[in-house]
Formats: structure tokens, sequence, C-alpha cells
């Protein structure tokens, strides 16, 4: 049972787990966030998490008050309290408490427990649809709480049956608004946007699990790619790694599942108990 | 003496007004607000703000729950408890406790009440700087508290002296931050942007009552054009109308406020005026 939340450090009934209204997230959605899985009592992939959270708070001049290693404690003390082994954590990282509603004050450091992602799985066996939509995030590469349009898009995801949006722009494919998106070219080339994105975790280790079978291009695969794919997956903090068999209209190589993703996606889940075993 | 907030209808006292943490605006920073000022205990323009706050909620998919009319009457009884004639009120409409972290659910509706916004006479008289940075807003006619870009340049349009940030894009101008942005043509025309930006209440009040001395253009001015401009000025419900005198390394017409934005400074204040008096 996931009783706790923690507060600026403190351990708080998550009923009672507030932050006053002037907090410059609430008044201006200014802050960041990450997300990570615990598994087996361990936060997955834990220190790269922590990295990406130092580089966030950088990026938006936002001072992590805490040491890593006492946002490390904050964040194993938590889930001692709430004593599950399987979990989802999200950090997040406010603006603090703006006496003038726009300047960013002393961060509040709030950090949930969650029950762990569940995803169907279908979706893993058969793949899933993407809906496209021109837009590239603003400032991709710090995971701020900033997810207007993705949320905006929510209703209209829904109506086609899309499992996530598609961000393009000017002909380029960039991400997903929660993911990190690949294709497999006929060749058994792996494409993914090198910059311009979010670097996921999930899609490092990815990267570095592939790089030993399969030959990498690093750059946006372009709207027109899409057609000629044989496959194409994203790659998240919750879905591990999920194979895409529809973009909007078009049909990925046999829409089916390929090959290539369903042995990336037995190599990552190899990857994850490697982690585990060592840590 | 501001002693109290209110939070889904209830006076609270301001220093317990909180929300809980997995309020959208917390973990996704999605939601709306709208801003006003009280003059004589009155909120100025009201009917014209109402109508943004229900034109936000509309496109941002968030239920309003009360009436117009209960909300008005939330925004007087809270002006009232605090018992001040000059004031700042903010309204805030959230994407409410998302289960999921992700999806909208029953929003949270916070009115905060502030001291009047002070900005020091000179810069009415002498004009500010604005800074040019290339961006376009998300959903600019929505009025999303998304601030992201603004408050991550802080830091630089401190450093370079800058009263705000004016968004240009494919050499067109669009608005500031937090106001609306004219230009003065040799022919004293004024031009402001026509669609792309926040339909600012000021900048619609300024429209109605320049148009009777003089001739408008509602079109993006060109970074070009700004070099030739005679004079220019930002409207905004802090500002009301302020004079700007340079941007980036661009001096306006000869560096002083001009004739025309003094006439139509006075213009404006005279429209205040006759709005409190009429209500």
């Amino acid at each position: 049972m996931i009783k706790y939340y923690s507060i600026n450090g403190e351990l708080v009934n998550k009923e009672q787990a507030s932050l006053g209204v002037t907090d410059l997230a609430i008044q201006r959605g200014y802050g960041l966030f990450d997300y990570f899985v615990v598994k087996k009592g361990q936060p997955l992939f834990f220190e790269d998490y922590l990295d990406r959270v130092e580089q966030s708070a950088k990026w938006l001049h936002l001072e992590l008050l805490v040491t890593r290693e006492a946002l490390r404690e904050q964040v194993l003390q938590l889930i001692r309290a709430n004593g599950e082994q399987e979990a989802g954590i999200k950090i997040i990282l406010t603006g603090g408490y703006a006496d003038d509603g726009y300047s960013p004050a002393k961060p509040n450091l709030i950090i949930l427990e969650m029950p762990p992602p569940v995803y169907p799985k279908s979706k893993f066996e058969q793949g899933v649809k993407l809906m496209l939509y021109e837009h590239h995030r603003t400032f991709p590469s710090a995971k701020s709480i900033n997810y207007i349009v993705g949320i905006y898009l929510l209703p209209q995801q829904q109506a086609a049956g899309a499992e996530d949006v598609l961000f393009h722009s000017n002909g380029e494919i960039y991400e997903t608004t929660r993911a990190n998106f690949f294709i497999v070219k006929q060749d058994d080339t792996i494409v993914t946007a090198g910059e311009g994105v979010l670097h996921g975790i999930t899609r490092k280790r990815l990267l570095e699990v592939a790089k030993h079978h399969y030959a990498i291009e690093l750059r946006n695969p372009s709207l027109d790619e899409l057609k000629l794919a044989k496959e194409a997956f994203i790659t998240s903090s919750t879905r591990l790694l999920m194979p895409v068999v529809q973009v909007d209209e078009v049909t990925i190589g046999d829409g089916k599942p390929g090959s290539v993703t369903q042995r990336l996606l037995e190599l990552m889940k190899a990857e994850v108990v490697r982690y585990l075993d060592e840590h």
C-alpha cells in the first residue's frame, strides 16, 4: 500500500501532501520532473535518472538544494516507507513560491510513488498506432513539466485509437509526447533522432545494447522514410520497448511487430535483469 | 490586508491555501489562468476577462464547473473579504487531480488576490527596452499557464536590461511573453498582430479607442519594419500601455516615447475612468 509521498525531504501521508497555491508550477507551469520504475525494490537505472534530474535543474535554472546523495536517500526512504517491490517513482522540482508570480524562488521537491505501469500484453504482441502532429517541443532536452500539447491532443489521440502522438517538423520526425521513436530500415539499420529530443534513459540503454548487433544512425527519420520502414518502435521508462505498426494511415512493414524489434525487446529485458542482479 | 484566497469557492486563509501534489498543474503544467486589476473596488473590464476564462477553458478542454454568475460572485466575495480597493486578481483553473498523471480530471479553481502592480513612473516617461527571441507561443490564443520560455529567459532578459522578451518567427513579430506589441508607422498607422497572439483585453480596448483617431493594420509587424517605426509600445493588464524605445540594439524612432503613444496612453486612462464611472 502506497501511503506516503515525500515533500522537501519529509514523508507525508499522501492525502495531506500539498503545495501552496502560489508555487510557480501552479501559477506558470514551471518545473521539472523525472520518472522511473522500481523493480524488486530497486529503482531501475537509478543513477541515470539522478543525472538527468541534475541536468534538467541546471537547464531550467532551478536549484536542487539537496546533494545527489540526499536526493537518492529521499527516494530510497520513500520506497522503504511504502514497502512496495514494484512501483513507479516521480520526482518533481517546481519553481517554488513566487511572490511576483513569475520569478523562480526556492524550489519545492516532491517525490511521488505510484503503482507500477501496466500495459496490456496485446500492445507488445500486436504493436500500437501513433498519431502524427506537427510540433517540435520547446527545450526538448530538459524534462520540464510542460505537456500542454500532448494533453491538449488527448481527445484526438483517443478518437484515433492512437497510443501516443508522434511529433514532426519540416518533414522530420522527432519523438512522441512521452517516448523516443525509432525506425528499422530494410537493411536492419536502426534510425532515431540524435538531437532535439529528450534523451531518454531507456533510449540510451537501447542504443548501448543495440550497437553490438545492428548499425545505428542518429538522425531524424523523415516522414517519407516511414513508408519504407521495415519496423518501428518506441522506448520509454514505462513501456521499455513497444512495437509500432501504424502511424496515421501508414502501415509499418507488414503491420506486425518485426523480428528486430522483438530481438531488441528481449535484449532490453535481459539488460533489466542484468541491472537488477548487479545492484 | 490581503488575508484570503478562494479555493473551489471557499475562502481560505492564504497561508493555508494549497493543492494536492497530484494536480495536473504540478505534474504536467496543465491549466489556464487570467489576471485583471481591481480599481476602486471594481474589477476592471470584468466581463471581458470572464469571457476569456470561458474561452480558455473550452480551448484546453477544462470544465469550469461553476456558472459564469457563480465565478463572478466568487471573485467579488474574495474582494469584499479582503477589503482592498486596489489589487490584482488571478484566476487559475488547473487540470485537477490526475490518477494517471496525465489525463485532465475535475479542475481546481483558485482565485488569488495580490497587491496591485506598481511600475516606476520612469518606465512610462522614458520608455523601456525589449529583447528579441525567436519563438512562437504554443496555442497563443488560450491563456494557459505555460510560461516556460519566458521564465527560462529571465536571466538573459535581466542581463540585457530588458522589460520583456519579444517573440518573433520567420521575420514576423508576434507578442511579448506577457503583453501585446504595437508599432506606429511614420504615417501614424498602428500595426499589431491580428492572429497567433493572445487577444489581450487591454489590446482590445486600445484598438476600440484608437480606431477613432488612427488607421490600424492587424498584421504582424516585420523585423525590418521595426527599424523604420516611428514609435512602439506594449499593452497588458498590469501595464495598461507602456512605451518601447529600444528592441535589442535597434532604437525606435528618436529613442523617446512618441506623441501617438502618449496620446493613446491618455485615451486609455480616460477609458479606465469611463469604465469605473459606468460600473
